[in-house]
């Protein structure tokens, strides 16, 4: 624990809030002592632990695979969706609905092993740049919260990341840039198959969705690879409200955080208008459910990391 | 890293075989050097972590449950399968089919929520005793493996259970038993739901299978949970041959240890010859894939804890 814990988060009640539930569930002898290995955090990870406007870093992913499928194949870039895709049809893409969506993921996200996978999303976050913001993704994380990691993680807490997001395009950068390894990662999936052959002994990912991490599929992914109820958790949509409640339910001391996009200036301004992921209900509820608010306008003294950090 | 690792296990090929791969992975400098994130290990649990004779710890807490439920409900007694099943009728079971046997886990392992099934769970683990060794079954524990598990830690391993168990079952004792938590527990599950309500905020296990973790399956498990490949996996029986593979056909070093149940003195003596979980495939290609085949007999000097651990 350094003097200064928390630097880019500015005296006020979320940074408050913060040091004194971690200094509570620290004290050795004190009444809400949590024993280390009970000290599990939960982060969700797009608009909570890095930008996910104007949409979410997976559609821009899924929009460049698409072109590079495109590009070597003009047979898919004539077919739906990809053509409605591409053209940024909306009106057909619509009429195509879910199944129409769920084919461009498949396409995008599956059909190859997890190691290949990995490259190949490795290599479009070195490369990717956000377009208004001019940075690769990774550098669009939050600086606020890569000091509260490190800060909780000072203190004994092991976090995870419950994210809506594909779990294998968080695993190919969560290590580097926020300290979290793979087997911390819950999120989205696919369908997985053993496969052993000539080619090797892999896992391969397949066409066919396995789970949607969000609401309340958040928590019982939770349920299955935690195994306990966490103490902590922030989120920043009705995505997390599931989660922020399951932890909040818990007995002994717990926090629950919503970050407030509030600030149009340094990042973006936005709650019930965002349809990819809005924010109404856990705005509305948070005083009665306990939850507290973090307006990224005041709480956050800087927003990303100097733009020379990796 | 003590001056004598692994002291229950004696000097011979197998123990060779640990104290080699760790060295080499651990050595900073050498070509075999693995980063301390990469270091992960996987063990199966029944019959390599702990007795599965004369079958798996979950039958026991399965047939205990049904008796305990039909004591309270006598209608439950004089349907089927339970009735066959407290009456030994195995023709009858038999003739019930896999039907049978998932009505008999569901009734017992869910219809309640995860935290009702952890007390159930660690209450009968701490008064369970195995009808001919005598002991709970957190104390036939091997105590080579317990060894095993430590030394692994000490230098620098993640360790992971991946079993054809319940999950809920192992992440009962794993930490007080293995020093393993529960999040580090990968095994059979139920479908889990969210509820939210006048009596909580909880998870549900629900009468529906999630997953059987067995043979591919663990592997596709181990893609879900941890989202890299082990360089390390023990297990011993056919149902683990897979993951074996899977660890073994990573690029570096790597090492899959078979353990084989030849100790009819000092615990049992049995492979093809057990039906819940054989092993004749593995032990038969155990050279053609590199696995290094562990003879209870001759590696082990000791095989449980002194009967006055906990």
């Amino acid at each position: 624990m350094t003097d200064h814990p928390l630097p880019s988060w500015r005296n006020g009640p979320a940074r408050t809030a913060i040091l004194d539930f971690v200094a509570r569930v620290t004290a050795e002898n004190g009444p809400d002592h949590v024993p280390q290995p009970e000290r599990i955090a939960v982060f969700d990870n797009d608009g909570t632990l890095w930008c996910e406007q104007p949409y979410q870093v997976q559609v821009f992913f899924l929009t460049d695979r698409v072109r590079e499928l495109a590009a070597k194949d003009p047979a898919l870039a004539a077919r739906q969706p990809f053509k409605a895709f591409l053209e940024g049809d909306h009106a057909t893409l619509h009429a195509l609905g879910k199944q129409g969506i769920q084919e461009l993921f498949f396409a995008t996200h599956a059909g190859m092993t997890e190691d290949e996978f990995a490259v190949l999303a490795r290599d479009w976050l070195a490369r990717a740049k956000h377009p208004k913001l001019g940075r690769t993704f990774p550098q669009l994380t939050y600086q606020p919260q890569l000091e509260l990691l490190d800060f909780l993680r000072a203190n004994g807490f092991k976090i995870f990341v419950a994210s809506g997001g594909g779990m294998d395009l968080i695993r190919a950068f969560s290590e580097d840039t926020y300290g979290i390894p793979p087997e911390q990662i819950i999120g989205s999936s696919m369908k997985l198959r053993f496969e052993a052959g000539d080619a090797g002994v892999s896992i391969v990912k397949l066409g066919e969705l396995n789970s949607f991490d969000d609401r309340e599929e958040k928590v019982v992914n939770i349920g299955l690879h935690i195994g306990r109820r966490p103490i902590f958790c922030f989120g920043n949509s009705d995505g997390d409200l599931a989660m922020l409640r399951y932890t909040l339910a818990g007995k002994g001391a717990r926090l629950g955080l919503l970050l407030h996009h509030d600030d149009a200036e340094r990042e973006f301004a936005y709650d019930r208008d965002f349809p990819l992921s809005p924010l109404v209900e856990a705005l509305e509820k948070a005083d009665a459910y306990g939850i507290t608010v973090v307006s990224m306008q005041n709480a956050w003294s800087t927003v990303f990391p100097d733009a020379a950090a990796p």
